[in-house]
């Protein structure tokens, strides 16, 4: 006797998966077109002799294959298979080609956006921007989770308000008047899941692709720059002094100025009284919009900061983000705008549509932990602790760098910059630098352009001051040695 | 003697607060020009006098405005108000003016995009999409959470991967594979913020605003319209019938197909094999893609389901999006995409880009939730619960309701559609059924156009079974004299 299928059918000797195995590689045959479009299927009664089963489970899966589709069943008839598009097994699936397919959006197809591959870098480092797990509170913040769980899991399900959970808000308007003088109440605060989001919803709200001009930081902090690069912006970067963003050099016909006043990123410059006056004259002016980063402005070294943007604001032309992820840390994914009334509604319907709302009960555990007085107070032990960093980064730099490396003045934040003194130095000096201080960063690696001062930025976030002072203290003997070995050989 | 000062100043009794007090009303009277710039400002040892207080406090206040920038100091001179832009307190802060604001970009000058308001609706109520938190192994998920709370207590804070992480992958992949034959590895899935985020995620990669055409079911999801939508896609509502996506009416120049397949949003219809078929034919023949939302099909109460188009899918065309929203609960705020190979880091570069990823606490939570069996149990349990419930609207809509309406036939997940018989009745059958079944939704809401068909969708994700027996048959009683007295009338 000849096969019953034009194909093999092998069968497991175990009773109870006889139908699955025969449904599964029939449904395959019809698929690949071993069995043809319109074929007739041999009689149950044959199957079952040929396979050695019972006829009823040939029956059965017949029955299966035609309830799904795959059969069409003629009265005592032969069952047909039915017509419709084949699995083709010839073409294997496509590999990954990257972000530059074609049938991507245009912003997309460009390496620029991608995230930068994760750098393996020892567990003290100079690294930018990532706070301290030592000295938080985990142990209260697991407390305020465990309650926020416990609370919810009484209430219905539901989803949350895109704006944000109220009691969050409300705690988010108090912190930001305390804490950096921002004067606004619950209404105007906006959660979003970290700064980025923050961007990325105002970029959508308010540029329009291929016309809207956004002004950026040069250099200035990429993932920024990103989001407003997505919404289709035209991005122009300006350059940044001692005073900050270069206000005298806005083109007139820029509608969005997004800015780190605070701190800046990554030069750690403040901005000045005069040059935020004239920022937000600018914006009167023209109906500019100004979105004002306050990333790490919590942790302040020196005197009174300055204004924010968003105090000194009368015209409703400023949003200020604010995160947690710095006074927090970065994986809690919690941020906030305060925004203007006009860009309420707007900004809520971008975050309803981009993805509902934040985690509620991460919300509500974060609610407590401001209200209650945790961040405050974790703030300021932090400041003291980051102080004495910046202070050992400071002392080292002037003391064994002082030749090559210039500290940019700087009051706030999680890192410091130091500018290379010789720039033609700069293809020597910085490689060797960024050896030595595993994680710091050039800044040319925030510029778009090739046209800034070559600078190395530290954070000292995560490593202690020793560390701090014995890296620099490597780090002379070795620029030392380059320097000296390159003026020899120059 | 007159005052020091063009405007009263008032300073408080308490001597530790009168350096600040004095700092407050200067620098505000330079604010708002009561101090206009380029005046000088009084000797402070005038104003010391006039006010009584001690020279120095007011020593201390003038170098604080100087350090501020509000004063220019000038050697052996009184100092300088500085030239900036003032506030202008005449002008109030603008009032929200919605999103019909000129700087909005053109897509969300409309009220389309905007959250619906929150309804108030009894706790048990026939909402849609909701599921029942009285069944949820609330103190499991806790102990869980906690476990991940601890675990990343001890380890250096960082940035989790955009693409999510690897456990939680792990887990999904598994899950898919297991639940709905979903054929993919971790390194297919990318963890998002809920289904919406996955549309949101994906319209943003594929879209380019203005020229990209997308094919949405009509009637349909609108959340999901507004994800395309926002992306600046040309919609284009196609009808649904009992076979799902009426296909054939694709124009060849769609270039992507978002669908329900499993349980069409709202009409609860599953799309046969034949339509699966032609789908996945148009998608190879025109290179167009295709978005399957699968956002309830863990619960079946038919037979054997019909496979996912992913899994028929043999050409990359096919974007699986699955959610916890349903299975677990929806401000839990996760999902997943189950993405063609060659789409996956385009589309971990716009998650990176509109959050950087999902907080990863939750993120290994659910890896455990999922891994240890706790979501395919749940899923279970709440399958029986379910399907009790989806009985007891069946039985009413028949036994009660079969002058009125016809239920549309569906096999899974946590709400059930009923057509009105005759549709000439809808402007009196609909608001009827609206109001005695709260929460309850007419279909034509979840429409773009006018052309469908009149029907009603019941949710039973938070509503008991013999409250659906209770409701339906008073909706019987005052269905039975609202149409008598409308034919009466008539």
């Amino acid at each position: 006797m000849g096969p019953v299928f034009p194909f093999p059918v092998s069968l497991p000797r175990s009773r109870g998966k006889l139908a699955y195995e025969l449904h599964q590689q029939l449904r395959a045959a019809i698929l690949d077109g071993r069995l043809p479009a319109r074929s007739l299927l041999p009689a149950t009664r044959k199957v079952a002799e040929a396979l050695g089963v019972a006829r009823n489970t040939v029956v059965t899966v017949y029955d299966l294959l035609v309830a799904e589709g795959y059969l069409i069943p003629r009265k005592g008839a032969k069952p047909q298979v039915a017509e419709f598009a084949r699995r083709r097994t010839s073409k294997p699936p496509q590999a990954s080609v990257g972000i530059d397919e074609p049938r991507f959006a245009s912003v997309w197809r460009t390496p620029f956006m991608a995230p930068s591959p994760a750098r393996v870098l020892p567990e003290r480092n100079f690294r930018l921007g990532i706070p301290d797990h030592r000295h938080f509170p985990h142990d209260i913040w697991r407390r305020l989770m465990a309650q926020a769980l416990r609370r919810s899991s009484r209430e219905p399900f539901a989803y949350a308000p895109s704006q944000g959970v109220p009691a969050l808000r409300e705690a988010i308007a108090q912190h930001a008047a305390f804490a950096r003088a921002v004067a606004c109440t619950a209404d105007d605060v906006i959660v979003t899941s970290g700064a980025q989001q923050a961007f990325d919803l105002i970029a959508r709200l308010l540029v329009t692709p291929g016309q809207t001009k956004v002004a950026v930081e040069e250099p200035g902090y990429p993932p920024v720059r990103a989001a407003f690069a997505a919404a289709g912006a035209l991005l122009v970067p300006l350059p940044v002094d001692d005073e900050g963003l270069c206000v005298d050099r806005l083109p007139d016909d820029v509608r969005i100025v997004s800015v780190t006043p605070s701190h800046q990123s990554p030069t750690g410059v403040a901005m000045s009284l005069r040059r935020r006056s004239a920022l937000l004259e600018f914006a009167r002016r023209h109906r500019a919009v100004v979105v004002e980063d306050d990333y790490d402005g919590e942790f302040r070294f020196g005197g009174r900061p300055l204004d924010a943007l968003q105090t000194l604001d009368r015209d409703a032309a400023v949003f200020y983000v604010g995160t947690f992820s710095k006074s927090m840390f970065p994986s809690l994914r919690k941020g906030f705008v305060v925004a203007p009334a006009w860009a309420r509604d707007g900004l809520v319907a971008v975050k309803h549509c981009a993805d509902s709302h934040c985690d509620a009960v991460t919300q509500s555990a974060l609610a407590a932990f401001i209200r209650d007085g945790h961040l405050a107070r974790h703030v300021r032990r932090m400041r003291s602790i980051y102080a004495g960093r910046r202070g050992a980064l400071l002392d080292g730099l002037r003391r064994e760098l002082g030749p090559w490396l210039q500290p940019i003045p700087s009051e706030a934040g999680l890192h410091l910059a130091a500018r290379i003194r010789d720039p033609a130095l700069a293809p020597q000096i910085v490689p060797t630098v960024l050896r030595f201080a595993a994680g710091a960063e050039s800044t040319a690696d925030y510029a778009m352009t090739r046209d800034i001062a070559p600078a190395v930025a530290f954070g000292y976030g995560v490593i202690d001051a020793d560390e701090i002072t014995a890296t620099l203290f490597d780090l002379r003997r070795a620029l030392d040695k380059r320097t000296r070995a390159g003026r020899t050989g120059g």
